[in-house]
Formats: C-alpha cells, sequence, structure tokens
C-alpha cells in the first residue's frame, strides 16, 4: 500500500546548521522560542537553510455525514453545500484567511448529498454522504481507499505545484461526531472525554450526540486496534481525504499545518497508518472542541496558538499562518552578531 | 497633571453593534474565538464599524541603566547602542517584524550611555543612564516627567498621523532588574516571585539581579503606595516613557498592543497613575519572563500569544500583530448569512 511505504525525516544535518545560524543571530540564543524552533523545523524539511512560506497551498475537503440523522448538529445537512458556496464566493472565514495570506485556495467535493458544479469545485466525490454510522459501517472498504487517494492526489499537486507548506480544512455538519467516534476508537478512549459541543449544539443535540458515538463504538468495537477499518467504520470522506493529503505531502517533503479538532484526528490517523509522518506536521491551534487536547497530547503536538477557536474549515491554520512566514522571515532577515559589529555575551564567554 | 486627566473608556454603543455584526457573519457565533473580542474592542476602540489595522506605529525607547554596575545582565552595556544602531540598519528581530508587517517604525533614544547620532534615531534623551537603584532613586522628580512626557510626545506624533494601533518597544541592557523591582514595588510582591532570567544570564549573575531588587527595594521602602515615587526610585528612562505613551495613546483613542515583560511593566505603572487606561490595552504575549504572569493577572490580562519569547524589542508585539489584522479582516471581510443565502442554526430558532 503506497501509504506504508516508508516517510523519509527531515534533514537533520540541515537541522543542526539552521541551529547554529539561529545562534549566530543579533539575538540571545532560544530567545525567540517557538519561532526558532519552527524555523529550524521549516529548514530541515525544506532541506534548505533559507526556509519559505511564499507559495501555500489551503485545499477544504467537504463531504456529508449519515449521522445527521441522529440529530447531533446544530446545523442541517444542506449547510455543508452552502457553506462549501460560501467558500468559493470569498465570503467565509478560511477564504477571507486565504485571501489575506495569498495562499492558493481550493476546495474539494468529497461526497455531499447536494451535488454541485462551481468554477474551483474539485470533484473527488465518493458518495452521497457516509452512512450512519451508529448503524453500520461509515464506508466500505473501496470507499476508504478512494477517499484516501482523493487526498493523496490534491496533495501531490500541490507538492508539484510548489507548494511550502500544506494546509487541509474540512467541512461536514456532522463531522466532529464522526470525529469524536474516530478518535475514540484510535486512542481507546471514552466518549465522554471527546466529545464536545462542535461549532455550537444545544444539551439536547450534545447528549444525542455521546449517545451516538457510544453506539458507534459499541457497533464496531470489533475494528479496535485497526485504524484502517475504524476509519472506515467510523470516518468521512474529509477526515480520511486529509490523512491521505497529509501522508502524501509528507512523502514529498511538504510541511503540513494541522488546523483543529477534526484535521488533528486525520492527523492521528495518518500517523497511526504511517509514523513516519510525525515529523513533517506542524499545529496550528488548541481549539475549544474538548477532544482536541487529548488527541494533541497523543501526538505529542504543542500547537502555536490558543484562541478558543472552534469553526474548522481550516481557520486555525489560516490564522497561525503569519506566525510560520514571519519565523522565515526573521530566520532569513534578521543580521548576525559579525554583521552587525555586536558584542556577544559576557557570560558564555 | 496631564497623565491623571479621564481617559474616555472605547464606545460600548459601537461595541454592542459590533458583536451583533459578528453574529451575523456566516460561521456560528462566538466560533472565532478570541479574533471576535478583538475585532469588537478595536471597533470600540476605533469608533468605526469596519476596524482597520493598516497603519501601525512601532516606537522602540532605548536607555541606560545605572543598576548594571551589580552585575546583573548578560550583556555588557555598550549593547543597548549596538542594538540601537542594528534596528535601524534593519537587522534586529524588531527591524524584520516591522518591516514583514508594513509597521511604521522608528527609535527613540531615552538616555543611553553612548551618544549616537544616525537616521531615523529620534533624540530625547534625559541623561547618560539612571543611577543605580541599588543606591540612590534612578532619576529625579523632573527626569521622570521628561521621561513621561516624551513617551507622550511620540505617542501623540504617531495618533496624528493615524496610527490605528501604538506598538512599544525597548532596549536597555539591565531593564529586566529595574522592571523587575518596579513591578514588586507597584504590587507589593517579593523580589523571589518577580526576578527572573532576563535573555539569558548566568545563575551567579541572577543571585546578583535577585539581591539587587532586594536592596532597591529596602532602600526605597518608603515609596511603596506611591506609583510615580516608585517609578522614579526603581524605573529607567525607557520605561517611564512606554508609559506616557501608552497614556497618551489611549487619550487620543488609539488602540495599544503591549509587547513582553518590560512593556507590561510599563502598562502597569501606567493604569495605576490612570486606571482609565486599562480598556485601550491589548496583551500581545504571554512571556518567558518569570514575572511576566504575574504583572498580566494584576492587568486581568489574557494574551493572544504564548510563543516562550523572552528578547523584548517589542517582538512579542510584532508576531501578534498579524493576529489584529487578521481580526479586522475577518470581521470586514466575511459574508452574513443574508448575503450567502445560508440556512441558519437549527436549535437556535
Amino acid at each position: 500500500m503506497w501509504f506504508r511505504e516508508t516517510i523519509l525525516p527531515p534533514s537533520e544535518k540541515i537541522a543542526d546548521a539552521a541551529l547554529a545560524h539561529q545562534n549566530q543571530l543579533t539575538k540571545p540564543p532560544g530567545s525567540l522560542g517557538q519561532l526558532e524552533t519552527l524555523a529550524i523545523s521549516l529548514c530541515a524539511m525544506q532541506g534548505s537553510l533559507r526556509p519559505a512560506m511564499d507559495k501555500v497551498a489551503i485545499r477544504i475537503f467537504a463531504a456529508d455525514h449519515g449521522v445527521v440523522e441522529e440529530g447531533v448538529s446544530a446545523f442541517p445537512q444542506a449547510v455543508t453545500a452552502e457553506m462549501v458556496k460560501n467558500f468559493l464566493q470569498g465570503g467565509a472565514a478560511i477564504s477571507v484567511l486565504a485571501r489575506a495570506n495569498h495562499a492558493d485556495f481550493a476546495v474539494v467535493d468529497m461526497g455531499m448529498t447536494t451535488r454541485l458544479s462551481l468554477d474551483g469545485l474539485i470533484n473527488y466525490a465518493v458518495a452521497n454522504g457516509t452512512h450512519n454510522l451508529c448503524r453500520q459501517p461509515a464506508m466500505s472498504p473501496a470507499q476508504f481507499m478512494c477517499a484516501l487517494e482523493a487526498g493523496r492526489n490534491v496533495a501531490e499537486e500541490a507538492a508539484l505545484e510548489g507548494a511550502h507548506c500544506f494546509i487541509g480544512g474540512e467541512m461536514g455538519i456532522g463531522n466532529t461526531t464522526a470525529a469524536a467516534a474516530l478518535a475514540c476508537g484510535l486512542l481507546n478512549q471514552a466518549p465522554i472525554d471527546m466529545v464536545g459541543f462542535g461549532t455550537g449544539v444545544s444539551e439536547t443535540a450534545y447528549q444525542r450526540k455521546l449517545m451516538a458515538v457510544e453506539r458507534a463504538l459499541k457497533l464496531h468495537a470489533g475494528a479496535f486496534g485497526q485504524p484502517e477499518i475504524l476509519a472506515q467504520c467510523l470516518g468521512g470522506f474529509e477526515i480520511i481525504a486529509l490523512a491521505g493529503a497529509y501522508l502524501q505531502s509528507a512523502s514529498m517533503r511538504v510541511a503540513v499545518l494541522v488546523d483543529g479538532f477534526i484535521c488533528t484526528v486525520a492527523a492521528l490517523l495518518a500517523c497511526q497508518l504511517n509514523p513516519g509522518l510525525r515529523p513533517w506536521l506542524l499545529f496550528a491551534h488548541q481549539g475549544a472542541e474538548l477532544g482536541h487536547q487529548r488527541v494533541l497530547d497523543a501526538l505529542s503536538a504543542k500547537p502555536l496558538l490558543a484562541l478558543d477557536l472552534r469553526l474548522g474549515e481550516g481557520s486555525g491554520a489560516g490564522v497561525a499562518l503569519p506566525l510560520l512566514k514571519l519565523a522565515c522571515e526573521l530566520h532569513n532577515g534578521m543580521a548576525t552578531f559579525s554583521d552587525a559589529g555586536l558584542s556577544e555575551q559576557e557570560d558564555m564567554r
């Protein structure tokens, strides 16, 4: 299977050289904190001592979820397609963020219940939404492979176009339920620790969501320990596509900036499919969703931001992107002690 | 005294209208977390429903500190002036950040031991550095007024040039010692809870720093409870100038983005001089310096970032600035539910 092939790590040699460069810059070593480690990581991934973040690919994967019939979402299912229209018309948060960051932006239809034909919408629809994961597997093995492959293709194209970073986003009414169920399965955790209020459900809908995840985990208990089968039973087309895109980006040595809860669950799935992915992942933010911290912990991830975001769409990554850009600018643009003719630290001599 | 005059708060009426606008945008209400509250605050400060962050003034205040003779710093005193040169030559972190953010950038000499004459250096030098605060008051009452006034003038000019936001930064070898001492005095806290490793002193220098602050607090114990006198005894010219600049910005209805430990101590001083300042302050980051969290807590401040920065110079504010810009872009650029013809939340109806 392509996604199990060895993913080589970022270059340690370049990381060492990048650290040495950072320590020459006109600041006490380490005083730029996470911006230094970020710049060093980007050097190691890009194989360059002058990291760049000029070309960023943002791809939003959209799909529908059979589980919405359990009443788990605050929004009607039609909103998935309505929001996709809004993405492409430029009115959504991620559209604004993509513009502000001068990023290359596209939306991928992974299988919505509404068929749309819009400029800029890439069609990889696997089916008209998943099945209801409380009652049967969300998708067939073939559909799982299709979705993973779609993500792969999208990321491959972005890498071939020279992307310095890949950002995946998602849209799918009901997808925090699927993501919570999948995370419970992948981490063997209880639903109460993973199910949250999504983009903002009522207490009643929250109870339905919790029950739906509990039922799903009972039904698919036989899949525990097998990430591929868990993903078929509990996943969504957009979640699987994100996993495929992350795996392909890493195998083509492109840095990945992971967004919120759903993207982090996709990253967890992808890391279980192929642990070689992990060093290629940067984490944008700690969102408001309950399970997000648990999934981040499982990945030993320390995100850049914590701004109580709970929108999805890739918006957290869009907000964190300027930090990556600034980390590169500082690495490339600051003077060294010898450039500037500066006295060095006394008690380090 | 000009700095005790009433500072009017940001407009509550505009804040209400801005919140109503946020709730019309194509996202669940509140789902953009701190970016929403930020946009609303900026609207209320700017008196506009279309907040802007195009014109940002970054002003670095530089001064020397008599207390360095106690061996409290990792760097020789000459570095203050050397770094000022580096700022103006474009090689320092804050220079890179100012360029990347298209901000208007200048450096203010508040009183270094080295006299520099450089293009772009504004001369408000009060003296050749402060006195050693372990042995006598750091400055005279007249010097305090001079420094505060200088900050006022710098901020007034920026406001008259149409700045949407004022960022102050600082440079001064030894200034974390002065800031820690001043914070202890203003908050009546013990040195051990406030003195940190600055930009990176050795353990020995740290002990000297701690002892210096302890001695200074004993010497100036009579000033406790009187912020103006405490600032004269324990402050620095750049710290006082920052306080003056913050007070003037607020009185001219310009938002202030506060940088790290030293700037936050200046903000604390300014708030004690005039509590009307507080609603005009936005806080960029939680730095690595020990006392920073305590001073932020005293101001009930929740900073935007926590990236383990400990450089000063205004660099944390430079890194946080894109978040302010994005908050404005999202507020101004997103579609409303009715614009986009979107279904609203079901369980809110």
